[in-house]
């Protein structure tokens, strides 16, 4: 059931979120889809996040950049809001990609990316 | 008609297209919308691009990932990877971008993004 | 105010939503927009729907893949979730869809849906 | 195969495209799929342009708003901007309208606009 | 701080929204991002919306047509819902708007827009 | 270079699309992003389409409902039609499956996808 690429990708999810918010996101899905569980560590981590050229935090603002454009995946967009202060993003700096948005998913997608990173820096005070 | 947002935007439009380049936009738009070619240069370029906390390079990180996920913004697409082709950005780094948002937003945003980095560089070396 | 293509319609929602679900949702588009309500049964459902080339469960595969894809869609993902099960899909199709709906829509559209999917499971059995 | 919703939607098309162009749109569909062809006369034409409520200028603004929003929609947009501007919209209002969906849509989405309306404004010209 | 692209900016969604509601919406925006309040006032409000060769109504139905075709922008489409009302839209047109936009951004799209009309027009009568 | 994941996704690739389109697709990308064509053979083809649970004419119609609702992706839904042609597909369905998707995706997303179903169609013929 593991693998190279399974753990791979597990060693990054829990540099990036957290052991357990990574347990908790998979945990999730391992109850619905676990197959999916599976692709879901070695596609994106295992295969992606794992390779050279850009460095995590460089990946993080790549994400966090394409989600809050898509405009419909605040639940992801928070996980890596979350992930990116992990590996060394300031809050100015996510507050800073948000406003620059504006100018090409427009002002709805600034203010809801800019509200999901409230939602995450406030959390993580608490 | 230019006031010092405007000309700190053309600085950072130079800059980071070049002067036949940005000329180039900003002459198209001059003939259909003159007072959004105002815009253009006065809000994307004169207010955020020139902004601390994210550098330039970083910038065009960002507006790549964005612009990639949203789809349909091939033309504005090819203009940034040029830009960000000379303001620091490798070849490597954005095929590496690309790739990445096949997870984020799907691999056909990410076979058009490679795409339209393809038809760039072939272009920059003719 | 009914017609043929009305009371085509009906049949055709009552079938795949139950007659509960399906007066519940003309119910509430009653109130606020009756004219759309009318214009709800007789085109998507009189006019498509009881359309051969078809069956009833592959259009349902088709409404789930493109309202996932869509991403914002989530109270009708669920809606139709609920009428493919009806209609002959099964549980283990529908994560399959949107297992696949990862590759071309991204995964966060496809986790959005497998978490649609799960609610309706769930409801379906309480 | 004609009925009172086909000859409503036929009127309004001519009235907002013109015949010709109206008959070229629904020649190529009445090669591909006839009966969609129909549901194209009949549904948004027969049954919404033709109602009360908004008149048929503010109809095609509506239209152009969504169109260009969506970004992926050139074609549609070209054929609406055109018909925007057989009733009664002025070149400077369509301009407008795409200036100010920079806010909402995004910049990308409004050039893609402005050049789809050039496009239009000069093949009138010719 | 203040200018004269911010005051008129100000004047503008105080117009549309009521003092209280663009209080709030500032508000929350200056304790985020306090830049970015400023260029939403100044960009959307001060340097479109003031325009002159579209009215303040039509601006509000491109803004709540371009907003409900993108489908992810629910707690923007309330707020210039309210704003539409406000300045001279009839509930009826904007139930009009919603229904011809199943036609160019489908069925969930109008009735997500539908519901979140439902909301505030629900919340202005209590 | 190559594994059993890879030779797997190989096979399904050959046989929904045929020898020579598939190998053409991967050339493209081999040149410009060549761990991207691992990486599509792999992902997408080996790991998803040769799952059980839904036969590869039911996955290629996930696909193209999805494709065609996001509206951006026509080279990847031409590639597709093609495919679901090679795979039992009949062009009637993929013609009713672009007209059911008017519901869901919008008039214009159906048109544009059956546009690319007439080019597919015809450049079979030829």
């Amino acid at each position: 059931m593991t693998n190279s690429r399974y753990e791979t990708g597990l060693n990054i999810m829990n540099k990036i979120f957290g052991e357990a918010a990574a347990s908790h996101t998979r945990g999730n899905l391992k109850e619905t889809a676990p197959d999916f569980e599976k692709m879901l560590v070695e596609f994106p981590f295992g295969d992606l996040y794992s390779r050279p050229r850009l460095d995590v935090k460089t990946r993080e603002i790549v994400t966090i950049s394409s989600l809050a454009a898509l405009g419909f995946a605040a639940p992801q967009l928070k996980v890596h809001i979350n992930g990116a202060l992990n590996v060394g993003c300031t809050e100015e700096e996510i507050i800073e990609i948000m406003m620059q948005l504006a100018v090409y998913a427009g002002f709805p997608a600034a203010l809801n990316g800019l509200n999901a990173a409230k939602e995450v820096f406030d959390s993580r005070k608490s």
